[in-house]
């Protein structure tokens, strides 16, 4: 299975992911500019991902580039809100001292891991899932996109996915579309049809209406950033979910690997929020849908209080806070 | 202003709400077959609307048609979840002893009337929500689209937001956009840019969100259906941001002319349904966005139980289930 991200060709070779389902499409990033563009674009993203595009830019950089803390700078705050971003930079930079050859061997020891993290993460929060919902075979939701593409490989929240359905216990997936991107339609709907897990793709409205009609076991989500009283930034529409959940009194389980949690925020009032293009509201495929000159409230992501989350699972179990 | 439906040269001319807010173009529908299938692709929509356009499609029938019972049956099963569209077909079908005349004038009764218990029905929740809310001016929340382009004129709960900003009441307003058809984005945004009320666009999964930044006065909502328990069926979402408004201590007011309460069904569990085309949900202006052979669940619909609901208003005042 082809990695989201990798180290080929003196290049970092990603999955455009703004090209699939239509095309699986490689990138080669030869310049730090044309990294900080695929990420700002979304051709890479993904907080665990996006660690590893912060290391391996880093790793371009010394390899391509004049300045490297100003490089590092510009991939750190390429987006706001992934604490990974910041934290791969950082952990590739720390080898600055002993030459581009050491920062690339440090980046790339950093995907390795990430794929051994998330499968870890995943096989306690499958463990956590089991234990808290008695039905079986399961009715999973899921929103955005936590999976092989937003990570190096395996993923977080659909890394359960991976692990139940390998034992036969999933009946079905629902997937919100997650809006305005729509990483769910396009991103975790390919991955759920390249592994032949039955899915569905709702609009994210439908998620309260599928959990009164009896259709969600669980809700499974990914996280950009933690807090370290375990508040979740998750994509827009997570917070909604969760509150839902609770309604209904459906277990809530978040997945990511440790480098998500960010323990120099105490709460998730700390966590910067990216607000994102209005165009992604007012265009569909280049179309306007809104009257001209419509303002937006466009937040890339929202915050979940940490009451309304069952279990915070990283490679580690279930988060402390 | 025109009318969102109206009787004008031998046929039912409605406002086409599929091409808004590109272009407004009007469309004479001279044919029942015309008006069902301009019913089923939503060119008119909104329960109050579709009230209108089954009275004067009766009409169209008494007219045109060859057999008045069966192209009755075929208007008013066009849409099953909106009761007002079978109510308006009752209505004017009662006159069929009085030939087609009679049945027309009963129909352009039933369009003054509804203008008439909308703006009465959105007086009264007007004052529910200065009553309810007392921070001035106000923020309100939007879903869907239940403003003139959902009736023949005026508008439910839209019609709330003229009668405040007629005041000067009406800060901003925010409008979900309402996936997958995007009546909110669309519809919404347009007949508030029309009238200059302040307003911006957010994605469905932004709502709860916004309510817990502090940006929520007052949810308003429209009606498809109501329960005579006073459980209501409206846009899918409606659920999800009822849920979140009690979590977040927000009223939640819906408005509908009491055509919409349909006082045959004792709760909203005997509310039929609707499921829409999954293309809805798999392309994007002819694209698909998601892989080949998705399933979808796209139900139009949900129920918000009554326990959920600050005030259902009708042009009575506050409904007492």
């Amino acid at each position: 299975m082809r990695r989201t991200i990798d180290w080929a060709d003196d290049a970092v070779v990603i999955i455009d992911q703004t090209a699939l389902p239509g095309e699986f499409r490689l990138l080669h990033l030869r310049t730090v500019g044309e990294l900080v563009d695929a990420i700002k674009r979304l051709a890479v993203r993904g907080a665990p991902a996006l660690g590893a595009a912060g290391a391996l830019g880093v790793a371009l950089a010394a390899r391509t580039g004049d300045d490297l803390e100003a490089d590092a700078r510009l991939i750190a705050t390429a987006r706001p809100t992934a604490v990974n971003l910041a934290w791969g930079v950082e952990r590739a930079l720390a080898k600055r001292r002993e030459g581009p050859e050491a920062i690339l061997e440090e980046a790339k020891a950093l995907l390795d891991e990430d794929e051994e993290l998330n499968k870890a993460a995943s096989k306690h929060a499958a463990e956590v899932v089991l234990h808290e919902c008695p039905r079986r075979p399961l009715r999973l939701l899921s929103h955005c996109n936590a999976g092989r593409l937003a990570t190096v490989g395996w993923g977080s929240a659909l890394g359960v996915v991976w692990h139940l359905h390998e034992r036969g216990l999933v009946e079905e997936v629902l997937v919100d579309e997650t809006r305005p991107l729509l990483q769910g339609a396009r991103l975790t709907a390919w991955e759920l049809a390249q592994e032949n897990v039955p899915y569905r793709v709702q609009p994210d409205g439908a998620a309260a209406a599928a959990m009164a009609n009896g259709m969600v076991d669980c809700v499974l989500v990914g996280a950009d950033r933690i807090a370290a009283n375990g508040d979740v930034a998750n994509k827009i529409g997570t917070y909604g979910l969760a509150i839902a959940a609770r309604h209904h009194g459906i277990p809530f389980v978040v997945v990511a690997p440790s480098s998500t949690v960010d323990t120099t925020l105490e709460t998730g009032a700390g966590i910067a929020i990216e607000e994102r293009d209005a165009r992604e509201l007012t265009h569909h495929a280049g179309t306007p849908v809104t009257p001209p000159d419509t303002r937006v409230f466009n937040p890339a992501f929202d915050v979940t209080p940490y009451e309304l989350v069952t279990a915070v699972v990283t490679e580690h179990g279930r988060l402390e806070p």
